[in-house]
């Protein structure tokens, strides 16, 4: 798969929805409407109390075939969207693409015909390329639905809908909320798809804190008010979403050195008074502990960040539901 | 395990039936009676019904533990039966010998016993060697089945099976067809198995098609029509199956270039033509397009491939239940 | 991971209660109640007969979730308790450690507090570190328990408790056995482990039998008679478990060659005429054969190895059972 292929064609986001409206694929959520992502995060909500439960399983998707398609390894979200469909009562096949069928020269297109063959109903799709969930739901059966589990730079949206699900159930109402994303907004699909998440869902002010080096040319144009200062840009926000910094880019000379960085752009509870006092404080790590956000407050009271992997079942068990169908 | 181990002792084709003629093993088509190919399709049949509905599932083999044994990689292989399992109920373990017991030196047959020990019902076997399922199947308690996913240039029964069933499902009777296999049969245990297959359903011809390097010594012992040029061979057939060409075997001279064969043995419409006009294209995946096959025949109306994919799932199905007496 | 995290701190063996006396985590058999291993063999004994059914399946941990957490690679012990998980008809996560999260810098705790979140019931830890199974029960959340799958040379409680369930079937009432545990005692959690579980169970007599080097310097101090010669050692015994013999050891010149060291410690039919008549021989398995043990021994009509795995999938049930309060 090439570039070329992947970037062919344009990617109407009206390829996520049915005719009728209903969720068909997840793959961003440029585009979607406000309904759309509410009834998300309203049916992650009667997944919440199934995770309470003894027994932490439905059998919403029972006999139907989930396929893990992970052309980049990733434990974590493998992990999460494995869990998610157990607890389903789907069934679940890992496939790593790197490792198999392209060692045989098969192309992606005929490993996508042939897992479909199987009569798989949905693929999570992770792939180091940006458009590579786009590609691959423009060239699906119309049984399957596929989930974007990460691509390239360019999108992670169940990520972004577990961040909005767990600022609803802190803040409830989006419309009277300041909310900061700091750090490398410039390379994070993370903070491309909570931008588009925060301001289809009405938010007061979305802000983006970073150095320059760290942010897109055009920023300002996805609806974003942009600080190069920590402390200006934390000034009364409700919520503070830190983004990982990705280790490589320090080498790339994007960056001075990790504890420079810590110095002007970590998060620490001295800095963090600036927020408002009942700011919540998320990331959707794994944290550079020291790098982007000291232990403490990643461990601290106002720390969200374990809710978040919690919070990401019950919207991914969403997700899958309302694709398939079986969503209450 | 040498290649001594696999060699020693004949090969009964008697020990993959019980005593009353049931299947216990599924190790090679060769010397199998007609009945139980017929059975295994006839099964196959009432499972094509259950991936059509919502639920592909049924508890046939509920609480059975089914191994997957692979002593070489083989993503799409494990993940056929592996599906199968599932869409049966059974448990499923995925087993990689290379990479686990064998590095602590422990030989194959603690290994099996090992695993018979833990109450497992069914071994799917893939190795490089040929006779390695026979080896195992020789070894196993009286309480598992082996089925063979293929050994070496050996045989791979489930592909030729589940190949007479979409054959069955086009063209129905198979006395009345001319079955052609074109491409690499020396080095291929699907052609092996599908040569055996096509002759005990009393196939009226089945032809080879193949340059004679590619040609074992005594190929028309198996049963076949020897035929050297693509066009004469074609002629008037019902089936054309096409083998993938390894492509090791161009780099060790038995071949010239990827194009020079594509020109006297690759598959096109204009090629296709000499065939009957109702003759379907197979191929058991993955193809290289444009050395044995022309894109738009693997895409074209005649081709079954895709179909073969769905009946291998269907196929699998059948033969599990079937060794474990669970069959309909 | 350091070192020093593993060591910070005692270990309190009353972590593994609840304050009821109930089972919570299994890290190690030191300290634990002889009734405790009495109830696990107890409800093992349960298990031993669904195994002998068609369908191997009960559904008493339906809905929960087990994540085999390997630190390093061990296909044996991962399918054990994997197969054992599902015939509880739990979930089961395999996450291998050393792969996935680390690569990214994440630490250890992040990890265990991220797959805590996704509410997993269980963690079967595995690791190359002695006391890593104790770090991470010491720092999990309230409803999740640990079970150790072999830390270091550290313990390996539920390879423990398998042997003693399998000497109680054969042999039944402790206090009129002797025991003798053969090889290298020095690096093996299997033996440390066997020597708690046998002194706590009352054991008449349990012997070591080992080279110099290959014991620990107190080893007296286990409540064990030592012995350096193996006809001596073996006289008169009721058990006689036979150690694997680490190729390193060799290697590192605390022993001669392999084939001098079964000159001395090798286990054979002839040397095996010291023990009493009925004595049984047992191994954790893979046995080195020619070396450890000699291949008509570890085949031979006293051998009860492969009864050891088939008693260690029921063991391991009534362990997962018992700590998830399912146990009937």
């Amino acid at each position: 798969m090439t570039e070329q292929h992947l970037q062919a064609g344009p990617l109407p986001s009206g390829m996520q929805l049915h005719d009728d409206g209903r969720l068909r694929h997840l793959l961003t959520i440029e585009g979607l409407p406000r309904e759309l992502l509410v009834e998300i995060m309203d049916t992650a909500e009667s997944f919440v109390s199934v995770q309470a439960k003894t027994v932490k399983k439905v059998p919403l998707l029972r006999g139907k075939t989930i396929v893990n398609l992970f052309f980049e390894p990733s434990t974590r979200t493998r992990t999460t969207f494995e869990l998610a469909a157990k607890r389903l009562s789907a069934d679940v096949l890992n496939i790593n693409i790197a490792t198999s069928a392209t060692t045989k020269g098969e192309s992606l297109l005929d490993t996508l015909r042939n897992i479909e063959a199987m009569f798989c109903d949905m693929f999570i799709v992770r792939h180091a390329d940006s458009g590579a969930a786009h590609f691959i739901a423009r060239h699906v059966a119309p049984h399957v639905s596929v989930l974007n589990a990460g691509d390239g730079s360019h999108a992670h949206p169940t990520q972004a809908m577990l961040d909005m699900f767990t600022i609803r159930r802190h803040k409830g109402d989006f419309t009277r909320l300041k909310v900061a994303i700091v750090g490398d907004v410039l390379h994070s699909r993370v903070a491309r798809s909570q931008i588009h998440a925060l301001n289809i869902l009405n938010t007061a002010e979305v802000r983006v804190i970073a150095p320059r080096t760290l942010l897109p040319a055009d920023v300002e144009k996805l609806g974003v008010h942009v600080f190069n200062d920590m402390d200006e840009g934390l000034h009364d926000v409700d919520v503070v979403i830190m983004l990982r910094l990705q280790k490589e880019r320090m080498q790339s000379a994007l960056l001075p050195s990790a504890h420079e960085y810590f110095q002007l752009y970590g998060l620490t509870n001295e800095r963090l008074k600036a927020a408002r006092e009942d700011a919540i404080v998320m990331h959707p790590g794994p944290a550079n502990r020291g790098v982007e956000i000291a232990s403490d407050v990643a461990d601290g009271s106002r720390s969200v960040i374990l809710e978040q992997v919690s919070n990401g079942i019950a919207i991914r068990m969403a997700i899958m539901s309302m694709v398939t169908g079986a969503a209450q």
